[in-house]
């Protein structure tokens, strides 16, 4: 039998399950399709479960060094099989959470992998989903209106390269019952430093394999500079510009890979290796190719409004790619909704979208670097404030790392601020906001940030734009 | 021998050693007289011991309780000597800090007590300073163009509850040597509650006994009540509409004190009683009966741009009254020197100035409250979110409290935001900047809040004014 529908969407992720919320609340009859888990990867394998570890590992490093803050412990371990436990409990609490919400919104979940069709008895367009239920009843058919695709990413790995043994992505490190003694990271993107940064806080010994010649090389080049110096104080070896060789891999008791470093192969041995060298969208098994959906380079092409070349088939979130990131996944489900209701939403602007990085330090930015300014024409004014001057820094306990504020000299504009110390990921909304109302620098600097904070650094970089910091 | 300035600065706290390092920016001859150390109350007797004693109050509480984060401890204990150094050596670095901007910005320093003058051979008009030098040197003549005002306040005390033996204020309290085993807060402001949770989270049996019928009772009330509840969880005893008798105390290894409690008069016994209720303006000895400059209730009395009646003389910070925080003093100093330059500075609106309490939990605000909303005639719409649905909140094992927007139903302006729970004192920033730019709580909700932040609390708040909070 076919239930109807005014929107179904395929992928119960982040932007899946908001973007059902958000149709729910604008009263549109609302199916959701997951065959996994609601929450998706961002609850089950990434954002969450990766800052549980994270959280972990900085209560062990102050835990060791405790005695500086005037507590004296001894015997201090980490019982990893308890961290693995705490992260456990806390996805179970949200993922609850998230079975509440579609139950509140009255959105019909379906637990099985859903399939486009194309026309047939149901519809004369394509777009009726097919679902083969994960509790082996027969497949529930679903006549929707409209549709959207939130079917998410994996992690990708390298030619050659492949997972198994001690070879693993981010999705096998999560399940890890141990801290390796050591590891090799293969890619020094932000997943690959959360992991290096956690590793090395946990104990473990880490080395960092990039391609580019900086870590983080889509960040700012002075964060990238400032995190690579505290990584590597740390001590998490990092090895820039290196290409790996994936036929050089020997699985044993440990695992051994060769990368070619500027003209030399090197030799790299570890307990294990994680590849982190991006994500893959899930393009297959969806029946994509019962419609006129086009997919580019590995992703569901799609509009400002987040249509594919069906206009009533949308897709959002890592499937249709750019900026991989479960905010930026939700807001676009937001605004797929709003346009299917006829809400007539503004398209997202991606240079307001913030990007955090939860190593230890923190790291997050919005808008553009200094370097990409440059290459864009703008004439640039930076301003720049370390902690090392915010006395709450001081109290805190973490006073490296610095607020950088590009600007433009002929405007005004804030053009990107990026940021890395403590707390600075519960802090860059702030620059978010500036962002979103086109704030000035000196509007910045004019609301009076309160002492003794860390804030204080975004409002004294703001004032460094024109030379005005007080404590610099 | 008499020496000419621009500016002479009568107190180098916060507010005076800011205002002089505006004022050397804009070309100033400045000399800054203060009779004690750089930096004041806020970084000596204030802001900053009290926040490193508090930080080291934090990481025992998280040590004893590191176990739910999978870290191994034993014999957790606090060597207080040590956080006393600690907080010494943030102190001292912190002094050095100023003491150096001091001299980047030639700015003369004149350790000693300055008093105004009156009229006489260096100048017609009252305002030559005599120094009384610490040095014992012979007494310095500056003789300014214009003077700042900024002598700070100390902390208050009831009539016929004087200091000494086991009654302190702050300023004692600072320099303990020993956590007491219990203590009586009278007071239970921010200063109180801030003692409050210190002395709990540090093992100590607290007893808050406050005057009016909530705690921090120019906060909203519903921060009120989530401040008393989860200082109550973690074993304060909070006493309300409770009248503390002077009379009644007695001194011996412990001390007691009654108060009337909804007309019952009841005894407190501990081995300390703090005093905090409030702070007094020092404007004594520094030569006030030689001018026309007028003190009101204890204050001087200032206008917009913080003149006082002599109109070359200015007055700004803890002396004029008003939101006694170093912040609001440093922004009054910045203003008077940039009147005095002739700059045309905007008077400081104190609806946009944020309040932070670094308890723990943390509370911080910016603007208006619910209450005095509706006082003010406001048809009041408010948005809630608590961060028990905030992923982040979780991960860092801290999930109590909530964000609160008050916001105006007609004109859709943010008349007030209230915060208590992690890193809130971080974050009320981008609420400051909302404030100062007149955001809407849409413009808000619209800021893409990275996930996952405890700042997605606040985008959630946001959309909760108009009930279309995604997670609530």
């Amino acid at each position: 039998m076919a239930e109807e529908y005014d929107l179904v969407i395929l992928g119960g992720g982040t932007g899946g399950y908001v973007a059902a919320i958000r149709a729910s609340q604008l009263g549109l009859k609302t199916a959701l399709v997951e065959k996994g888990k609601l929450g998706g990867t961002c609850l089950h394998k990434g954002c969450i479960p990766s800052k549980a570890l994270l959280r972990s590992a900085e209560v062990y490093a102050q835990t060791k060094h405790s005695e500086d803050f005037g507590v004296i412990t001894s015997d201090v371990s980490v019982n990893f099989g308890k961290v693995q436990e705490r992260k456990g409990k806390i996805v179970d609490q949200l993922h609850k959470g998230v079975q509440h919400l579609m139950k509140q919104g009255k959105i019909d979940v379906f637990e099985g992998m859903g399939r486009i069709l194309g026309p047939s008895i149901f519809s004369p367009m394509p777009g009726t989903i097919s679902v083969e239920m994960n509790n082996g009843e027969e497949n529930a058919m679903l006549v929707p209106k409209n549709v959207i695709v939130a079917t998410g990413s994996r992690p990708r790995t390298l030619p050659g390269l492949e997972i198994g043994g001690n070879v693993m992505t981010s999705d096998e490190a999560l399940a890890m019952e141990e801290i390796p003694k050591s590891i090799i990271i293969v890619g020094g993107g932000v997943i690959g430093i959360e992991w290096a940064s956690m590793l090395s806080d946990f104990g473990a010994e880490v080395t960092v394999i990039e391609y580019s010649d900086r870590i983080i090389p889509t960040e700012d080049k002075e964060i990238s500079k400032e995190m690579q110096r505290l990584m590597k104080k740390k001590g998490v070896n990092i090895v820039t510009s290196a290409k790996v060789l994936p036929e050089t891999l020997k699985q044993g008791n440990t695992v051994s890979i060769s990368a070619e470093v500027k003209g030399e192969q090197k030799e790299f041995t570890a307990e294990k290796i994680l590849v982190s060298v991006g994500r893959q969208a899930n393009v297959e098994g969806i029946g994509l190719e019962n419609t006129d959906i086009q997919v580019e380079k590995g992703y569901i092409v799609a509009n400002e409004y987040f249509q594919t070349k069906e206009s009533h088939i949308y897709a959002i979130g890592d499937v249709i790619g750019g900026l991989q990131l479960a905010h930026v996944a939700s807001h676009e489900g937001i605004v797929a909704v709003e346009h299917i209701a006829g809400e007539n939403p503004s398209p997202i602007d991606y240079d307001l979208v913030s990007k955090c990085i939860y190593s230890s330090p923190e790291a997050a930015s919005v808008g553009i670097t200094e370097d990409q300014a440059k290459e864009k024409g703008f004439k640039v004014k930076t301003g720049k404030f370390s902690f090392k001057g915010i006395g709450k820094a001081l109290v805190f306990g973490e006073s490296d790392g610095f607020v950088k504020i590009v600007a433009d000299e002929e405007t005004n504009d804030i053009l990107g601020v990026h940021m890395i110390g403590p707390h600075v990921t519960d802090m860059i909304s702030e620059a978010g906001l500036a962002k979103v109302l086109d704030a000035t620098p000196w509007e910045v600097a004019h609301t009076i940030h309160p002492h003794p904070t860390l804030s204080e650094a975004i409002g004294e970089a703001a004032l460094a734009v024109d030379g005005k910091a007080i404590h610099g």
